[in-house]
């Protein structure tokens, strides 16, 4: 049930080279076998026309950290895929950080079920802005 | 069944007013009652580690191409806001056109249910790389 | 916090009341304010044509488990109605009794958000076999 | 493109042979490679507490018409299983017959999507109450 250095290196290798992620301001806060947060620093161009954090940048983090979670429970010829996701709006998100906690339901061979949420903070408060459940495909070198 | 200049004005003006799309180059391509169409030129910035483009920027143009046809389906004094979306991914997005083409499906009077597909251009190609089932709720100014 | 007599008899009722559930053999477990479990003892009618549970009666069951956990939030001219769910198969069901234990996420005026996990006992085993998010709508009598 | 008559046979001994279905009354419309089509005459025993059918009902004939469209495009050795699914309820289902109307979007090597429209008949209205997107795995004997 431990994440190897190997599969670890190769998780936050992902992130790092990511270039949508670099360029949103994405970083790794934790990872662990089945389990990812990413958290990013909100800035004024990452709002909607309201002034909360648009619905799409909040999926691009849980798609991300649901798809981190489900590799870190790969092998080392194996790698994920988003299939689909599924995104609920719970709260209007505003605040100076944006955090997507992501936890692997389901590991099969071939499907990874995943479910994030999706957490603002604002000042002392943080609190749960999305629930996303998502589907990952296992793909394997030869694929 | 026609779009008024007032609400078509109002679905310019938010498309045009949102950060998060004019900081990643989104531009209105077409609009009329019940459909929107949303396209983006594709740059290295929007992409994934693979190369693709992200699914999570998939999910934002869709989303949004969403909202504004679901919101050209209101009166003057409501505005609608997505409570939640599903979106499966059909192909890898490679090239240099993205495009988000929104359609309602059943416009009620709190609810709304929208669908869009997502196109890329690729060199003379243009293929279908994901679709969204989207649900939007009408807001009206007391809500 | 806590749920009137009056909210959890009318709850009560509905599920005894619903003519495709009392069919199936569905049976109120638990209720409380923002959750409900449903079960169903299995019968070879339920099986789909590989001999585990249909997934559109897991559906069924997780559907109306998260129907009356957001009934039990309702005021006592309120109710509720599904809007949309959206379902991941976890494991095939097989065995002799299906429970769906739903709970409230999210209670807001107008939408109440819901996720529901419908579990499968075999034997001395107990797993999940499937998780559900679903979006239900408040109505107001006048509605 | 055509479908072989020995896979159509598969189809149609799978929807005859799902004890589910036949307790429901279900019946095969129409199959053609990429497409199917199931109906249902309404009976008192498939509605909910309102006297509509009930959204799990609904979400059983979509679902096992969108694995039978996706099942019509496997080669002999293939089936497939759903892996999730996703339903909008569009209007309250009322009346005297209820279809699914499935069609493929995408038929990858490994992972199926559709999509299906549910339309419910009363007296000479015929009107979409429901539409699902859903997702298939590709599973072949050995696995």
């Amino acid at each position: 049930m431990e994440l190897s250095e190997e599969i670890a290196e190769k998780c936050r290798q992902i992130v790092a080279q990511t270039p949508f992620l670099t360029w949103l301001g994405v970083e790794l806060k934790a990872l662990a076998k089945g389990s990812c947060t990413l958290g990013l620093a909100l800035r004024p161009e990452h709002l909607q026309q309201d002034g909360f954090v648009h619905a799409g940048l909040q999926a691009t983090l849980a798609d991300h950290a649901c798809g981190t979670a489900a590799g870190s429970c790969m092998q080392p010829d194996e790698r994920v895929l988003s299939i689909e996701f599924k995104q609920n709006m719970l709260k209007p998100a505003q605040g100076e950080y944006l955090e997507a906690v992501a936890q692997v339901i389901r590991a099969g061979r071939r499907i990874v079920v995943v479910e994030a949420d999706v957490y603002c903070q604002r000042g002392e408060l943080c609190y749960a802005c999305a629930r996303m459940l998502a589907t990952m495909a296992v793909v394997t070198g030869g694929d």
